[in-house]
């Protein structure tokens, strides 16, 4: 304690920190290299995530939980949209390539991308090819490899079980139609809520204590190597599609981005929990993830030192999540299509 | 509401109840046949699901859900107790057989039995070959159509996860050895919490309001058809091997039962939410069965109109489920084995 102590008022009477510049310098510093914070206040919060189209209510947020919990949303009644995005795993599944209906490997080795916090990228997929969560989650639903199951059966799943109807009725008024568009618009209600405020954010927010001088040192060396470049904004990624997938030799898999070979940068938020890493979930230490996502795209030879800095950084974007109450399903009816494992 | 009311009057005019007798008369004859219900006392319940050898604490029912929703317990990483056991549909999974690792259904077309109530069983597994939860968690998770995880894989998964390892320490104290068998008893120990009072339980413990007319109906339909025989106890089922597998021509998959061709009276609790019926889960509509068990059972060739007072009375069994704040789970490490999904 005393060393600390003395630690400190030695930085202080120097006039400048670990990290070698002061907290609000390196605020601005941040400000100027594209980051942002998750804001503070409610009101700003839900203006950033809300959609004008389908503006988030609670019951829609309780309904869309049920759904996205709901394995019976799949061909087989196995798989729901938690098995791949585990609201207890970072949001994500902790394995390489997803593995769907059938226990099929995605066939481009695609790593499932981290549902927390997805509602601040810009494009969605790793080829970017949607903008809007709301047509995302139609995507995993119905592909072969995925959850395979065909539109008109998610409908009727749903619309046999009156425990459903009622809370659509609920959510959207008596004459609504449960349509399968409805049914993936009130899942991306559900994960528009799912943001997740770090320290680093209560830092940029204004606190200098939210971070330790560890963390604002590496903060300082992620920006000074310019991994800001991509990894900016709100998200710290999901901006852009700035990885040309053809200069990497891809140990596995043939996924080289989309038609212009461009891979999305995805979000740094909680990448602590979301091993492994890249589109291809190749890499399972975050500090050789830095070290090579370095060297292919930005060529500036980082020591370890520096990695193991970015990295203490990086952690630090490990947020609050949501307390999730686990949903009771609703009860299937003799009408309800049974699960088929084929 | 007038109608009601002049009902209601007329009932108490003529000295009975639309079942036939007085509540309390009903209440006793349920009791003589053998039903119990879920203690009110908090303490009773204590006393009833606690085990002594490893008594209920708070930190160890929090790590045991954890490890209870966690699919790195499993070889693929993607099969977690819940997959099977989902708290959000009964306790069960709503598949015909229970379908585990690389997409195996159950070699013997066994369906996956409900986890609430099952601390009330006096016997585990559709054969009943062991006596306790504790033993039961071994089995899912090594068996290799199920999690096909070897004891050491779970250990060093959860070893070396440290948020596993200090909760761990905080469960069990600092000294505390990791074993697969500490591994299954602390989700036994969650196990024994999933417990779900009903208004069946209401009604029995002296609340004469907490079931309606049709569903008392139904439970004296219920005792005087000899349904309690072997659904009886606390559990209504759980307590008996009393199916005698060779009688039964089953459509599907060769199991009939234990050595002497028996078959675990399961729990009737929460059954309306635990479709499809019977140990090979051939059975969807809980009608059918009911109609299937007393014509093997019971031969009484029940009417459809007792059938439906029957299906009625079980749907009073439909229990409150413990609300379960879905848990964060301890982050890997470069130690922690990969996920195998051969």
């Amino acid at each position: 304690m005393k060393r600390m102590i003395s630690v400190a008022v030695a930085t202080m009477i120097a006039g400048v920190s670990a990290f070698g510049m002061s907290d609000s310098d390196l605020v601005k510093k941040a400000t100027d290299a594209g980051l942002k914070a998750i804001p503070q206040s409610k009101l700003e919060l839900l203006k950033l995530v809300d959609n004008d189209k389908n503006p988030i209510t609670n019951c829609k947020v309780e309904l869309g939980k049920k759904l996205y919990f709901d394995p019976r949303l799949s061909k087989s009644g196995l798989i729901s949209c938690n098995t791949c995005h585990n609201l207890g795993m970072g949001g994500a599944d902790g394995v390489g390539a997803a593995v769907g209906h059938k226990w099929t490997p995605n066939p481009k080795h695609l790593n499932s991308p981290t549902v927390y916090n997805s509602v601040l990228n810009q494009v969605q997929f790793w080829d970017g090819r949607d903008p809007h969560l709301e047509a995302q989650a139609q995507g995993p639903i119905q592909a072969g490899p995925e959850m395979a199951a065909p539109k008109q059966l998610v409908v009727d799943r749903v619309t046999t079980m009156p425990g459903y109807v009622a809370e659509f009725k609920k959510a959207y008024g008596d004459d609504v139609k449960i349509t399968f568009e409805l049914i993936t618009d009130t899942i991306a209600v559900f994960e528009r809520t799912l943001v997740t405020p770090s320290r680093y954010d209560a830092f940029l927010n204004g606190n200098p204590n939210a971070l330790t001088d560890a963390e604002k040192t590496g903060l300082k060396v992620f920006i000074d190597k310019g991994c800001t470049a991509c990894h900016n904004d709100i998200g710290l990624g999901g901006t852009m599609m700035p990885f040309d997938g053809s200069k990497y030799d891809f140990a596995k898999g043939g996924f080289t981005g989309n038609e212009n070979g461009m891979v999305k940068t995805p979000t740094l938020r909680n990448i602590e929990e979301t091993a492994p890493y890249f589109h291809n979930g190749n890499i399972w230490s975050l500090a050789t993830a830095v070290k090579q996502m370095d060297k292919i795209q930005l060529q500036n030879n980082i020591t370890d030192k520096e990695t193991e800095q970015i990295v203490t950084f990086l952690k630090s974007l490990t947020g609050k999540k949501p307390n999730i109450s686990y949903p009771q399903l609703p009860v299937i009816t003799e009408k309800t299509p049974l699960p088929d494992m084929n």
